[in-house]
Formats: structure tokens, sequence, C-alpha cells
């Protein structure tokens, strides 16, 4: 009989394995004997390396950010503020779409009991808003850049999510949905352009 | 023993019924098992009225929609393009928080075998956003308003569920979705008065 993995090792596969099954099958078949079935281990191995399922999920979810972040960092872009913007939201339409499950699983995973997520987790966050404040004027001053930030972000993923989902067209179009990014974008840089004054009431 | 009701009136209850569920339960409780017992008639009475789960599943959808258009329709708002969009997304807002769990079901539900929705479903959303490119100024022609409103409504949509999900926050901030509603809202408002002429290409 082969010696048991040691813990760090045996930790380590069991992400890895959540990792497959969500990018395979999506966030629904993750759970604790499917993880166990492909480690090869008890099931309740499982409950001994991770607090419970949602432990197990969020470490493979935070590898989605990571890979996320890598690929917003690589998409980096130069120019204005409008140029790398349009990059950033650019490279967050590819990343959802070459990563579709394993994106998805990100957003459909609720946590038992509506547990707060733990503060590792959120800090896995932080960089990929960051990577969005970095590209605002730092005129704005850090609230406002953040507030920015949060905004674009949640608006992208609205344009990116509904289409991908096909909530509002019977096809996926990407040239359509890379326009929708594109007006968010020219919106806010328009914004960011014209400071702090107040919008035209009625143009 | 009662006479059974007529066939219009059955489908009327089912879907009431399902409507109940998901209000009360979500998407994931909306079986047709619990349609029957909630209804009083037999599971394969619900596949006599309906093709299969999915066919009630939008039926019901399709009510929330309506309820949806209702919500902004009373939201109205007087004034110019930007009082009248922030109302209709505030609305949208107020209607989410409100119908939490089945304004969630129309977004997490996905036909069977990637079926795509039917053509009776798809037109129950045009009045949505029309009520959008209704208040966009009709210079735009009508292919930019329908991209823009599709737009703001994916928009609005990321902004409002990240944050009733939580996802960028342990806490839903009623306040702080409602300041990005409004960036959003202005940015696109500030595109609409600078007409077809390019932003600038950096700030």
């Amino acid at each position: 009989m082969a010696k048991a993995p040691p813990r760090a090792e045996l930790r380590d596969r069991m992400i890895k394995a959540a990792e497959a099954i969500l990018a395979e099958q999506g966030l629904q078949a993750l759970q604790a004997r499917a993880v166990a079935a492909s480690v090869g281990c008890a099931v309740g191995s499982i409950y001994n390396v991770f607090g419970d399922i949602d432990d197990l999920i969020l470490h493979a979810n935070a590898r989605t950010l990571a890979l996320l972040g890598e690929a917003l960092e690589a998409a980096g872009g130069a120019g204005g503020p409008q140029e790398r913007l349009l990059a950033l939201a650019f490279a967050y339409l590819d990343f959802a779409v070459s990563h579709r499950r394993r994106w998805k699983a990100v957003f459909e995973h609720v946590m038992a009991e509506n547990k707060p997520v733990p503060a590792w987790y959120r800090e896995g966050q932080t960089p990929l808003l960051g990577r969005i404040a970095a590209v605002l004027p730092g005129s704005m001053g850090p609230d406002s850049r953040a507030l920015m930030a949060q905004t674009l972000f949640s608006a992208a993923h609205g344009i990116v999510s509904l289409a991908l989902d096909r909530k509002l067209a019977d096809q996926f179009d990407r040239l359509r949905t890379e326009r929708q990014l594109r007006l968010l974008v020219e919106g806010a840089v328009r914004s960011l352009s014209a400071g702090r004054a107040p919008p035209p009431a009625n143009p």
C-alpha cells in the first residue's frame, strides 16, 4: 500500500480536483463525493482538510480569480484611460468565454446559511478591482476611484453574463457585446474627463 | 368528489403555485412534484398542461417580468433622460430587493439541453427594454437606442445583482448601490449629450 501523501499535498490535489470539476461540469457537480473519487481518498478526508464544502469551493474559486488576475495583467494596455479600460473589459469578456463554467461558478456560489465569505477570499478580489482603479486618474481620490472601479466591474460583468447566458437574445453575439462594453467605457471616460461637474440636466 | 376544474383554470392554478414556490423558496425548489402537491393534482397533470418543467418555469418567470414592467411603469419619472433613467434604475433596484427570489429565478433559469427560449417569452422582455429606449433621444436612431437600452439594462443588472449577492462586500449597501447606478446613468447621459463625437482620447 502506498504511503499516504502529506497533508499539504493532499490539500493541493483536492483543490486541483475541484478546479477540474468546476471547469468540466460546473458548480452543481462539485460535491465532496466527486472530489474524493477524483483524488482517490475517503469522503471524510475532504472534511478533515477543509471545514466544509464551501471552504473547498472558495479555494477553487480563488484560483479562478487568480487566473483572471493574470489575464487582466496580460491585457495591460497602453494609452489613456479609455484604451486601458477597454483592454481590461475585453480581457474580462475573453476570460469569461474561455473559462465559462469556472467563471460562472465564482458568481453562482452562495455560502451556506448566508455566512460571510472569509477575509482571505476577499483579499483575493482586491487586486482585481485595484487593477481597474489604477487606470483611473489619481485626482479622483481613493474613495471615488474605488467606487468607479466597482461600478465598472459590476456593469461589465452584467453585460458579459447576460450576453453569455443569452438572456436577451437567442445567440451570444460577441461583436454586439464588445459594442456594449465600449459604450460603458466611453460613458465612464466622459464622466472622468468632465471631472466633478454635474452632467447636463436635460441634454 | 369535486368536478375536475377546466384546463384553463388548472393551468392558471399551476402557474400561480409555481410563482409562489419561486417567491418563497427559489428556482431550485420549483419541481413538478412540489407544484402538484400545492395544486392537489397528479404530477402527470403538470406534463399534460405544460410540455416540460422549463415551460412552466418560463410562464412563472414571464409573470415576474410583467410585474417588473408594472414597477418600471409606475416609476415613470418626469424630467430629462438623466432623471428618467435614474428613476428606472432605482425602480429596478427596488424590485430586485422586494422580489429577491423570483427576480433571481429569471436569471438563474437555463433551458434544458440549451434549447432556445420560445418567442412568446422573448416578446415579454421587449417592453422592458423598450421602456428604457423610450427615454433616449429619438435622434439616436432605433438601432443605437436599442443597443444603449440593452447596455444600460445589463450594466444596471450587474450592479444590482453583485450588490445583492454580496459578491464584492460582506453586506448589501443600498446607498452605495444607488451611487453606482447614478455613476452609470451619468456616464450614459454624458455620452448622449456629446452626440456621436468620439470621446476624448486621453483626458
